[in-house]
């Protein structure tokens, strides 16, 4: 346990400075914006993620300190959770401009200099060492969303504004070489995380055995340029290819294309935290909404894959691809280097199955207020897969179930297919 | 071949009749309005089951005689098929007076006469007895639609109307035995039709294996006195038990029990085709969204079926429960007789599952305009079983896959409950 | 007080059966739609103004025999009167079949036949009287909302449905003659009405004085050539003509000309009750908001009169035109004789004025629920004219206010110019 | 034209300092936010006020260096002059965190000293040193729409916070004396601006005579308690004395008492700049909607007054009372002392008048941009005259017209009541 603790302490320091590092960029005006109900302001992600630490862990301890917990700041900081009580509605946190920024971030450091003292100390058993990991996992998620947040806030801007001056992207011809796909026979095969000495949340229990058809599934994802001709073959316009939802939402939303690209004298940009770019086509196409996902599946006589074959071809595949999470600081999904048998199901870009978001055989919810950090969403939402650039790598695992609407778009997902045998 | 196009005519003609004795007891007005997006006026229903007939088997005979895709007829009551071309809002068909009523009946009796000479004559091959086919099913989900709809319409109405004067419902004693959960070991099991004389949709192909973890399943359907419990034990004011979007849906729409309840003077009264009835404790609960289904099983410590594990335990059940369709002409869920296994798997209430509404492993849309027919709705929409009391007993098949949003609560809908073992 | 009595029971059942004429051409699906909030159900206008003489008189003479009163007639024949208990919301009169139009018509010849008898009785007083010959012009007023609100049912058919099958409208060279304007001097003027004899409502009370600056005011209505120039000039995409909050109702509702205009292979035609006819360029522009109306007087350097102005000029102007009331079952607004010197200010169009509804000095609000007919409205509206080819002759009087939102269209309003001097 | 030039160069300077002054007390977050539509955020109010000076001065003068005219600068500083080009859209421009607050400030800074040298140069004739005036007088009136702005962003906040730390408010014993009504006999009156030397917007012209019938005016506005009364008879729960438009708007916002009150614990508060304050009876009510102002007086047996009433009894009123402009820095309504004949027709609050935003007789639209400054908003608002505790006092006149829609509350509004003789 000592060996654990002192990992944890490590892991704790390190997520919190990460999450002060990927919002170095910004000015005191950026962290305050929520531009739509998605996103959220990097303010209130900055001072969510301390609260969630008071919340679930200083309060636990019965510690008179938390400072969140005083005054109105918990009906503020609390994101969902009923079972804390009362929260300010989530459209509406860009009314707020207290607390100030800078209160947030001392109360970061409070916060920090408690936990290291708690670190040090000997009163944390298991069951409260199970929560920091939690919270530290959680502070992950949001260091993600700050990116896509970031993304979301800066692209409406009239502005040309840039998170980062400079690209760290490079550019590999690929030869335009066509995705291929890999067959694999039927069988039963081990879905879910039964890991014991690994992080999961709970949605990805139990382990349990799943029946497979045959099926064959692409080597890489879809890249911008087999994209744009799916766009350029009239794919936005031809109702087809569309879920009879998803041709409403096209039309009630005039969507053309994917969320970030624009056009302009006949050619498409794409909105990144480099600011726009020219659309390179060698990468793989991004921001896009399962109904999206769905409809190009469709256009290329194809369809996406269920997560237990994604997660069955997965576990049977080393990490042949280099790697693109959080830590390579690309921000970007990368292009493929040729030969690679399968590229990108780890990192890169989170890719949509078309399995719904539902509790596994067996499930059992968690006891108390976490019970509401992954049950209550299974219903309507769909689970994708891999990870993305902007995940960091130690939050990630193969069984890890990410899970969206099928209209959201602003996070890192990508395109994989599959076929039927 | 002859004896199947005797079949077909014979099935034609009944199922056309029995469409005018549904709406027999409606005056004129009844047929015109639209109460809301989800319903249709009843003339609606009935000018659309014959344009399906001139769209799909005429138009494909070359016939010059079609009707309704003169003047702006295909436009007014084509439902959804963009293949067919544009079409007339659903949410504003009460908008239109015309055509008449008799209009419609006229042509409807026109309709008619025509394809008794088609059926006489040797112009029809197999394609076409298929369509047909179709549009006499076509036909009969939308007898179910129109008991459905009229059910909505008149509950909505200031005046206490009943679509019958007298009820046939009787009540029998079933000494509040609980239900019991019966169980079933793991396994492969077959899930999909590959009936080859039977008429199906392609959303219940290929027939094909899934396995199964142990789980159990109850006897019966949920009764109104269990759903009260639900109720009365502040079911609807615990965040607990509920999805978060059905949350939502609860605050917005300020709703405390199910769509037909009414509370007066502390006793709950429910609306039925009869009009306002004293709640019957021993009858199963009805009109009942997947949310709510949901929640009740939450409530319950339980879990909805999935619908392969449905499937399962209905094709190993033989039908023990006296039937409850269309043709018994009660047209409300049935209270139960004791002593019975499993009742009610078939007809009675549709049986909401956990299992959202995707195409099987394998699946292959059909060509053409059917393709519109099911394969665009699967999303976000979840799986019914087993029939109900107003599904005509032909069209009911132990594979057969309806759907429904998660929120919508209109249609003859109940609750089963399983669980993990 | 006999001759009082007589002429008031034989306009009683000249009014009753005048608003049966004017439904004859009507099938009863015709009765039931309600295709916009503005709009009301023909039947619920028929026993709305049955209603009201049950409401407001045989309950006055505490007669036991009201009919409406029981069951929930009262709660839906209720149009807004908060003073005679809670009513059923306007915009979904069209979600009610019930009562049946039959049902309608024989209580009104029940209620119609107990007014005959109550005339001849000797129980009614002055108030009562009074009372009678309010819900007789009320019927009157429901008369030009029956009218119109066919128009506008009939319009948004996508087949092309008729009121009257053969059209009254003739056809009048006037050799393109300019409207002209005539000048006025300034001074005090009377305004309101104050004739004892006369019929009434409070809005046009008291009479008073009120200062006019000198103007001018053009000799007839605007034709739809001259409205057509506007649009052809570009009036609807030109921000300069219009009131902010017209504009963004143009660019809401994709504006871009009047209501019943529709362009088709170049050249507008016109809906009319007569069906879609071509548009007649020497007719008055008819079916205009104060947002088109003000819109255009601004492209021609011109105003909208006040309605003082209006009124004064009215009270100096013998009726030269020929007269256009509903009388004259025309039922659109006429062509202009050459020569005449002011036409139409009676009858044909109501006449957009620029003042806004507001009410008199020294008015005083009429006791009990007649509080509501007419003072409750007096916030955001503007005033009309002169009565139009809907309106009953009867029910007309040159101290008339006709009140509507800026935005709506569906009455029978067109713009006569003023300027300054 | 020295002194003129003098003047202005004074008035210019003090003008923008005072501006400087008025946002001190705010941190950098405080400058983003914008809470609602009505309201934009404070960093754009001085981004725009500068933008006024480069887009109607600066580029009239053919310079080269304006600042905001480049980038979209002009796109997100314009508020809504068509003639000027498209604009970001009202709702949100709280989704824009750039550019900086510093930027907008230094800009500040460069625009200051250019105009300063233009000031000290020779190149200003009569047309620009009106457009500099009209420039002064915008970032007046954005002064006050700042203070109003900030009370409606700290007022919605969970959290207590305050714009000014410390109140100046004193409590003076009024001895709760009733207000009087003065009577005035009818007549010819003056309406409207004709100083030459004065500035005055283009809606105060022309002067004109009109005719005022005899009425009586209250001697000061309505306080607290007086308004508490109406609240607590129920004044909010009877639809006799509200608009029906105001009715509905009372039930869709759950509305019971002013903007700013708050029932806590059976006691009123209010939402001051100084934070939350015990509700002090003896100040005059602001923060009142027309449809309120309306509502009481039709509760109180009297009206509002008509502007021209206002305007006259103003015209023969000395300033009698203390003043309460910005400049008092108070920011409150002040209380009354007692034996003033009529206090506050100047300051204190704006006071809702009866009369409809409408242009004057012989009235002429500006040409140009400033055609857009006060013409287009003339539909559907209603004048409030007198100016108020956040009105600088160099911006007001006897004859300025403030207009606002009848449900906007979030100004500093008042109720003096009227009657008729």
């Amino acid at each position: 346990m000592k060996n654990q603790l002192v990992h944890l302490a490590e892991l704790y320091q390190k997520t919190r400075q990460k999450t002060m590092l990927l919002v170095e960029p910004l000015e005191v005006e950026d962290f305050v914006i929520q531009t739509s109900i998605d996103v959220s302001p990097i303010k209130w992600h900055l001072a969510h993620c301390s609260w969630f630490f008071e919340e679930f862990v200083l309060k636990e301890l019965k510690k008179n300190t938390p400072v969140y917990l005083k005054n109105n700041y918990n009906y503020i900081f609390n994101s969902y959770y009923y079972s804390k009580g009362d929260f300010w509605k989530k459209g509406v946190r860009g009314n707020l401009s207290r607390p100030l920024l800078k209160d947030i971030m001392s109360h970061r450091n409070m916060l920090d200099e408690y936990m290291h003292e708690l670190f040090q100390s000997h009163e944390l058993n298991q069951n409260i060492l199970k929560l920091i990991e939690i919270g530290i996992h959680h502070e992950m998620q949001h260091q993600e969303l700050i990116l896509m947040d970031i993304k979301k806030n800066f692209s409406l801007s009239p502005l040309e504004i840039k998170y980062f001056e400079d690209t760290n992207l490079s550019k590999i011809d690929i030869n335009n070489e066509k995705y291929k796909f890999h067959h694999y026979e039927p069988g039963l095969v081990d879905v879910g995380n039964n890991q014991l000495n690994e992080f999961f949340y709970d949605n990805e229990t139990p382990s349990h055995k799943s029946f497979i058809q045959p099926f064959s599934i692409s080597n890489r994802l879809v890249t911008n340029r087999e994209y744009l001709e799916f766009v350029q073959d009239n794919g936005y316009k031809n109702f087809e290819f569309w879920h009879s939802d998803a041709w409403d939402w096209l039309k009630a939303d005039q969507i053309e294309h994917p969320l970030y690209w624009k056009l302009q004298d006949g050619l498409f940009t794409q909105f990144t935290l480099y600011g726009k770019l020219d659309l390179d086509l060698d990468q793989p196409v991004s921001h896009i909404s399962y109904y999206e996902a769905s409809a190009f599946a469709e256009w290329s006589s194809a369809r996406l894959p269920t997560e237990q074959e994604w997660e069955y071809v997965c576990s049977i595949t080393s990490n042949e691809s280099k790697e693109n999470f959080m830590e390579q600081e690309i921000y970007e999904a990368t292009i493929y280097e040729k030969g690679q048998q399968i590229t990108g199901l780890r990192g890169n870009l989170w890719e949509w199955t078309k399995s719904d978001y539902s509790s596994y055989p067996g499930y059992k919810k968690p006891k108390g207020s976490l019970k509401e950090y992954n049950s209550k969403f299974m219903c309507q939402q769909y689970v994708l897969r891999g990870g993305s650039c902007v995940t960091p790598k130690n939050h990630y695992r193969d069984t890890y179930r990410n899970f969206y609407y099928p209209f959201q778009n602003w996070m890192y997902s990508g395109i994989r297919l599959a076929k039927d045998c």
